[in-house]
């Protein structure tokens, strides 16, 4: 995606609005459109470089409204009210005019609180210790990703059980930030392939991520594969559930829960 | 709440606007402002009622974006885009012209597909077998719920386990729809006064719902007490998650991420 900030606009309330233009980048191109974890991490990056942005990103809501088409879209972004310590964004992605995606976004000053991290991240060998795997030649966007699967891998046998975990990082390797932080949170590929066993009509609605992670540790965890992982808990009338954590080591970067839209296969 | 539409308005797009007017009820009284579970529950409702809303509630993301004063606000309602089977809403609650929460919604058509639900309830003794319990008086909300913690109750003991169980229904007993629903997601008390088994400055920023009952299984649910689950996952920088489900028996209504700001004490 290539951002660069092409317009100021005015809402309806006389507020100044700000509209980014980004760019559809082929590597990242999904069955139907572009990956939906790119786009979030291109909303993520122009709230970033926003001139009135007050901390770091806290938590994301980004709604698939309609397909995108590949080729230029805008970004529009409201910072709706900037608190002390947090700042609240709406926005809304358009082409033609027309909304693709809509979302609001929470980003903070970071605070030094008092803090723990209660759940543990999931057993799995060290990284370099388990197969990369791909997925279909088709999803393009998937060969810029280093996957290794722990448990949950694409297989033809299906499942009774939703688990995927995984190591992940870009590839090639870059040192992390939000943006691929958020587009990591959406690298599982559909559950309801894992179990079927087999690929079927499905796409994200809605996706939440909460950053729990500091810049100071992802700057601290680096070029590293994060270790992945998410299940969906109830399918049923055409949608599922995905609940996941993202973690470094003991260090949980981020949460995320996201609905998905599927069809049975005829 | 009572909710009755003012005016419509246009917006930025020149869509067609629709503004509800609520006024806030004592007995929904929080410590700050309104209880934050019956402005999502108000927000559903106001979707529920507009004149093109298509099927039934799937997903709400809220932000809570400032406090909101006693006394009347005005809901306004967006139905970006209208597809086949789902429909995507864009709300602003206002007060005095200020934002002072702002969201998304999805509502959709039920549809017969394949479907399973891969989680089980939590271990539970019968509703009538636990003690109901209250939260100080002067939580005005929490006294419109019948509460009956299995775990995780309040407590100045202090816990190292964020983990709350609890047989919940309104009080008194009516039967359970959507915006009932709604509320119940956000009535867990936040997750930092169990870990430290204090009352202590928090609130939720951000509150995600999927709705995956249909509303024929609230129907059948009618007004018995639902199991309703959450825990938070990390704490730190001034923020902590919450994921909860809510149960009907073996049939999952709700699942629900959100994401709460907290003050260390003095």
């Amino acid at each position: 995606m290539v951002l660069a900030p092409v317009a100021d606009a005015a809402d309806r309330d006389g507020r100044a609005g700000h509209v980014v233009r980004a760019t559809t980048h082929p590597a990242y191109a999904n069955m139907v459109g572009p990956f939906g974890g790119i786009t979030a991490a291109t909303v993520v990056n122009g709230i970033q470089q926003h001139p009135d942005v007050l901390g770091e990103p806290l938590s994301l809501t980004i709604n698939y409204v309609a397909p995108i088409a590949y080729g230029e879209w805008d970004l529009e972004l409201d910072p709706v009210r900037t608190n002390r310590t947090n700042q609240h964004w709406v926005f809304t992605i358009s082409q033609e005019g027309d909304a693709v995606a809509t979302g609001t976004a929470v980003f903070a000053v970071v605070r030094d609180t008092w803090a723990d991290i209660e759940a543990t991240p999931p057993q799995a060998p060290p990284a370099d210790e388990v197969e990369p795997s791909d997925f279909v030649d088709f999803i393009e966007w998937a060969k810029q990703y280093d996957k290794r699967f722990v448990v949950g891998g694409l297989s033809e046998d299906g499942s009774d059980d939703s688990t995927s975990t995984l190591w992940l990082r870009d590839e090639p390797a870059r040192p992390i930030d939000f943006p691929a932080l958020a587009s990591m949170t959406d690298c599982f590929f559909p559950r309801i392939f894992l179990r079927h066993g087999a690929y079927m009509p499905a796409g994200t609605i809605s996706l939440t991520v909460y950053f729990h992670a500091t810049s100071g540790e992802l700057a601290a965890h680096g070029t590293d594969h994060v270790l992945a992982t998410a299940r969906g808990v109830r399918f049923g009338h055409g949608h599922f559930d995905q609940y996941g954590q993202i973690w470094s080591g003991d260090t949980l970067l981020a949460t995320t829960h996201q609905l998905v839209y599927y069809k049975d296969p005829a």
